[in-house]
């Protein structure tokens, strides 16, 4: 089978084409091709696999070549990120709005009905003075985005539950948590410092935090955030559950657990590492998101959270070795 | 001012621009140039008014005319109608999400911020097996469209949202019920029938019901969907409630509520022009929508739905006296 990634340079993307070249196959199907779309290259031991193909360049200028080429599956993750959209909002509906329904339509015209799933965000949600947030956040629950990135992303859940009903795709919303510990340098998203504050102290450098320590947020690990992804290519339709987005398993933690974790793993030095410098723009745009799910669909799927922020340290300690400039205590 | 109003051809955009030009003012500001944008040429006596100019012509043509032109407030009513959306999806797609797009590009660039009403619709509401449709829609219902048409609506609300945070616009999304009773000839939409089951009869002629008698309907009369209209429009914003989109009252009832009302405005004569063939299609799209609905914001702004079905036949009947070709009983 042929399959297709989006922004498949960026950090989720590539993790989650490395994962697809070591399993090998995908629902039952092995993998034949993997083409890696980008406005970057993707890294180099990617391209090194023989099934592996870039196409490099502005997706929405090379949408209707990769509908012509035809695909078996696409995971879509593309995308600009929260915080480059409010700043300059037209790039947001480039990027974000007009691109996925250019890569909707190409594939429309393909006439093959790929298998589609697409990387949602819970920046879909927010409350407004009539209307606020519940304290747990369902399936049923109705996203009002107080964000262009949120609302860009609730449009396009859309357009892929219309596309699904008419037949023109096999489209599946997932909606990730936001992904801690992201490697790496900060990605301008307003998100970023949720990885970037127990980053930088395990590279030894210091690290802001512009929230509150009291601050809950809903987090996912990079493994947990591809495995649901996987999962909601392979889930038959029936056990996915209609055609509204899913919500992915989320780990509620305060930013001060956060940091409880960061100490127990890399001691008090590290702690010391962080001061809180309030951001009122980051701290309204994250404190707008949901910190607490409950998801009957993901139970169905077997989907769970992570137990605690201590195992999402650890995994990114394993997982990058590299990055560690400081002693571990576990 | 000076206002717009899209789709002004049609049968509510044209009793929106005669009540407007009777009123002479709206929020409290004489209304001095009144400029009616649709595909085909509003109605000669709208015409006649010395304060009316016609824009003929596609609006995603128009649209970056009209925002150069510059309004102080617009009334968006201009769309393709359910069942042709269902049949031409590119025809949706252009009419009623392109169409919108360009004409809020078009006032973001203008820069005047207009104030903007969109008129979206009860269409937007659905369920499936996952999530089925409550019995009760409140304001804070996760709409789920079942149509390209209440989806074409509901990522509009969106838009609407997004551009009026970002201050381009003042924009309102109210959500219209099925509006009945229509003048004239079917029109398309998978509701026309809810005109035409009552209409038909008044006028000497046979009709047809696609769906069983029991079926519940949520209506408001063409008088109560302007007044709900020009309330979204003058509400100040923190009267209107938040961002998201506002439910316009509704009267619920069953087919067989609306023929009791027939029956008694014009006898038995009238009710047996009426016979039930059912149709799958619509029975599907209409049985999809939802016919209950509690609105705490419409309560605020003043705005409730009509007492009975037969107020609203008599509405009929004294706007349209040219239309009745039976004698009233009442």
């Amino acid at each position: 089978m042929k399959l297709l990634i989006t922004g498949a340079a960026g950090f989720l993307g590539a993790r989650l084409a490395r994962t697809l070249l070591a399993r090998g196959q995908l629902a039952g199907r092995p993998i034949t091709a993997l083409v890696l779309a980008d406005l970057h290259a993707p890294p180099p031991e990617l391209l090194a696999d023989a099934r592996v193909q870039a196409r490099s360049g502005a997706l929405l200028e090379q949408a209707a070549a990769l509908g012509a080429e035809g695909f078996d599956g696409v995971f879509h993750l593309a995308s600009a990120v929260s915080a480059e959209c409010e700043l300059d909002f037209e790039l947001g509906l480039r990027s974000n709005l007009d691109t996925t329904r250019a890569l909707l339509d190409a594939l429309r015209l393909g006439g093959q009905a790929p298998r589609f799933v697409f990387a949602s965000s819970v920046a879909v949600f927010g409350g407004d003075a009539t209307l606020p947030l519940p304290a747990l956040v369902r399936d049923d629950t109705l996203p009002l985005p107080q964000s262009s990135y949120g609302i860009h992303k609730f449009i396009c859940e859309q357009l892929v539950a219309d596309y699904t009903r008419k037949g023109y795709i096999d489209g599946r919303s997932a909606r990730l948590m936001t992904v801690a510990v992201r490697p790496g340098r900060p990605n301008g998203a307003a998100s970023g410092f949720l990885s970037g504050i127990v980053r930088e102290p395990l590279a030894g450098l210091d690290a802001v935090c512009p929230v509150a320590p009291e601050t809950a947020v809903a987090l996912a690990s990079p493994a947990a955030t591809i495995a649901g992804l996987i999962r909601a290519y392979e889930a038959a339709r029936e056990d996915f559950g209609g055609r509204s987005a899913l919500n992915l398993p989320a780990l509620t933690v305060t930013v001060r657990q956060m940091l409880d974790a960061l100490a127990a793993l890399a001691g008090p030095e590290a702690l010391a590492r962080v001061r809180f410098e309030p951001d009122p723009a980051i701290a309204r745009l994250v404190g707008g998101w949901p910190a607490r799910f409950e998801s009957a669909r993901c139970a169905r799927l077997g989907l769970v959270p992570e137990a605690d922020f201590l195992g999402v340290l650890r995994q990114y300690a394993a997982d990058h070795p590299q990055a560690i400039r400081v002693p571990l205590r576990l």
